[in-house]
């Protein structure tokens, strides 16, 4: 059988989700754990491969196993027994053979934070950026406002990414500022994302915001498909996946 | 002249404000940042001596000095080119000499948060305990209520505690839910507290929360001066002090 865990994670000492050679990844950690409750060799799949020092609230993971000895509710707190303290399973369902968590995935919605602040707050910066130059929110939420919708992303990726097709759809982008004081949180949901997109996107957004872009200049450099016009990428430990939809897509009120 | 610093700091690698022996506090590492900028041995008094792994929003930290070549304004970033990400100086002003940032402090106000969910949450592990029995917030909010005003809270410190007088005043104690999701934090104010006042307080509420002591008891807890009859001592990454206050305690709308 087929089992679909919710895990998340604090990614600061991973280098991020995807198993590889000369580097802890959380996967390699998770499929450790499974591994040694089940006494026989778990792959797992993962719907996103967070990078190095990315975090994850709602991360899935699917594996094959045919042991059901352990009742699935009972899962989670077994497992967690395996996991080191930065990696905490918090559910466990069994899902048919046939589901695949990549590629059944509708959504996925990520948060970005920045704290905008003249100084930088230590309590905040493992799950945020810092940005000491005033940003101007609402010329932000003007720009977030471009980005939604149906388009061709490539200037919003990485160069070098292997990407052949770079449309994407992003259902919501919102800006929320001051939850704590001073933090601004741009909170993306879209079909997919392409390499770095969403930290891409908070650049841009971050550029905006400190006038070193113009909020209406945002669909020239939608249309342009070129890199270097969009803003910087911003670090890793701002981003955090916060949830991975398998029903279609529907805006909360 | 006389300064008076406030500063954040992630209490998790410190063992705690006060200058030690064989570990490395906060103090220590703020005494080495101003000692090197002003190039003389210079020491800080603080209103608070939090402990190992508690952490602080706004610290406050005196220290007398003859220099005057660093304008006020910019001594904030000077210094933290000096500090270790984990300490950060937000702001610098110059008080009369016969400030003393200890005794002249009017109030101080403290968060408690618990991650009250089945699993636990590594990213908010760090900066709070983690209770997978489910908690009943309105017998807290009652609870917290009958601990408000002037008692006597030698029920509510350490044992082993020099304190003669065990008197205390509590302005206000209140319980915020789910910000975020499956927080509870404990937000309370005192013209001060004795050692571990606030993490018994906090293991109390939550006692109470969990149903192992009932909200109608704490007068009879208070009254009894005995501390094995309130709650127990809560882990210190739970602990933020949030503010000391130089001015009178007026309550916010």
């Amino acid at each position: 059988m087929q089992i679909l865990l919710t895990l998340a994670y604090d990614g600061t000492e991973y280098a991020g989700w995807q198993r590889q050679q000369n580097a802890i990844a959380v996967q390699q950690r998770l499929e450790e754990a499974l591994s040694a409750l089940y006494c026989q060799s778990i792959t797992t799949k993962a719907p996103s491969r967070t990078d190095a020092g990315v975090h994850a609230l709602c991360q899935r993971a699917a594996f094959f196993v045919d042991e059901t000895r352990i009742p699935i509710g009972k899962l989670p707190q077994v497992l967690n027994g395996y996991l080191p303290r930065d990696i905490s399973v918090s559910a466990a369902e069994v899902v048919p053979d046939s589901f695949n968590p990549r590629f059944d995935a509708m959504y996925k919605t990520y948060a970005y934070s920045i704290y905008n602040a003249p100084t930088p707050n230590p309590l905040y910066s493992r799950y945020s950026a810092h940005e000491p130059r005033s940003m101007n929110v609402e010329a932000m939420k003007n720009a977030a406002s471009m980005l939604i919708g149906q388009h061709d992303f490539a200037a919003f990726q990485s160069t070098g990414s292997s990407a052949k097709n770079t449309v994407r759809e992003i259902y919501a982008l919102d800006i929320i500022t001051d939850k704590p004081p001073g933090m601004v949180t741009m909170i993306v949901t879209g079909n997919g994302f392409l390499y770095n997109m969403v930290r891409i996107i908070a650049g841009t957004m971050m550029y905006v915001g400190i006038g070193k872009l113009r909020a209406h200049s945002i669909p020239r450099i939608i249309l342009s498909c070129d890199r270097a016009r969009a803003g910087k990428t911003m670090p890793p430990q701002g981003l955090t996946l916060l949830e991975v939809g398998y029903t279609k897509y529907r805006q909360l009120e």
